[in-house]
């Protein structure tokens, strides 16, 4: 697969806990001269970022990340206030004790409230499989289904380990047509994301192969 | 120093991030047989654990959690809901991007805010010290000290590590006689916890402690 239409694939991303706006307008002007399909960033830069990018790239942010365990009310807040700040996409973290607690009730509705908050923007439910058993996976996958979300992701990058092929062929199997994969958490290479986007995924959240291009100058 | 004495200055604590219900409560249970400070658990579980316990030992629960990179507009209305759902006490963590960026202004002006949405309620302000400069850190003691909060605390336990007895000396030797030192993450025995209370601590975050005296049967 070309490079280049791999990096059109990549949220790429900069959610290190200390990342400053230096950093964070690095990572736009990347994105920008690297095609990728968005850039990924702290709740806290995206007013700025978009004051900066205008419309020249979307912008992707996370909500209750990482650890998914903030009240619904929470995460409503924080998704309205990113979409009003500039935010196309939100990468969301389910309520993971409420996975361990079979409350898959509590978790669709929270789902299902967020998405009427995101409109027409793009929302990607963040399940954090290296948490999950098969079987909850696979829950999870028949939910965003219900909820027509417009993708399933595998990982915040904070946990034990990302995205695995094993994972990415699971979801691919168990999501509805509606749905998509978005591969996270430990992608090094072009080689990794090929396998990935072969198994399934449509979307990878990485900063390395932005990094890769930029020191390879593969173009 | 007296292990019963040592405990009245704990935050039993449980954040990870697939905690149930039945562990929560579990959690809430051994902090009132142990006549512990507080209970420390995820906000997703305030409401339920206040109904369960009343008044019978305080709620204590993280705002802007572990990452900080919220936007204060989302702190403060994490804090808001958390205090109307039972919560006594309110750990926030400082936006660490902005510490790096030397925008001191805007996270006293965050620390202020959410100040003011705690009133009477206890403010723990995590600076997160393992990701941070001698500099920054006696910095932020001033900052936390011109604010008014209750407590210092060093660590989310996300991070590279937590409490170290060094630290606490250094917080204790550079905050105002109104703020008093959390130590949090890592804390593993009760010579550990006596050695930080020692050097100045006056609030412990960790589950450990209660674990010990559970299985040791002190008393």
């Amino acid at each position: 697969m070309d490079k280049n239409e791999i990096l059109s694939k990549v949220d790429h991303t900069l959610l290190n806990v200390t990342a400053t706006w230096k950093e964070v307008k690095q990572i736009c002007d990347d994105a920008i001269s690297y095609h990728t399909a968005s850039v990924c960033i702290p709740p806290s830069y995206v007013k700025q970022a978009y004051a900066y990018l205008k419309d020249k790239i979307k912008i992707c942010t996370v909500i209750g990340f990482p650890n998914g365990y903030q009240t619904t009310a929470v995460k409503a807040f924080e998704t309205k206030e990113a979409i009003t700040n500039g935010a196309s996409e939100i990468d969301m973290v389910i309520n993971l004790g409420w996975v361990k607690d079979e409350k898959f009730d509590l978790i669709e509705k929270e789902i299902h409230m967020i998405k009427e908050m995101c409109q027409e923007k793009i929302l990607k439910v963040i399940i954090e499989t290296c948490l999950l058993l098969e079987e909850e996976k696979i829950k999870m996958c028949e939910i965003v289904t219900r909820a027509g979300v417009e993708y399933i992701k595998t990982s915040t990058g904070f946990s034990t380990y990302g995205a695995t092929p094993e994972d990415i062929k699971l979801l691919s199997e168990h999501i509805g047509k509606n749905v998509k994969v978005k591969a996270a958490g430990g992608i090094a290479s072009f080689e990794d994301a090929e396998e990935l986007l072969r198994l399934g995924a449509s979307r990878l959240g990485t900063s390395r192969l932005v990094s890769l291009a930029k020191s390879k100058d593969f173009r």
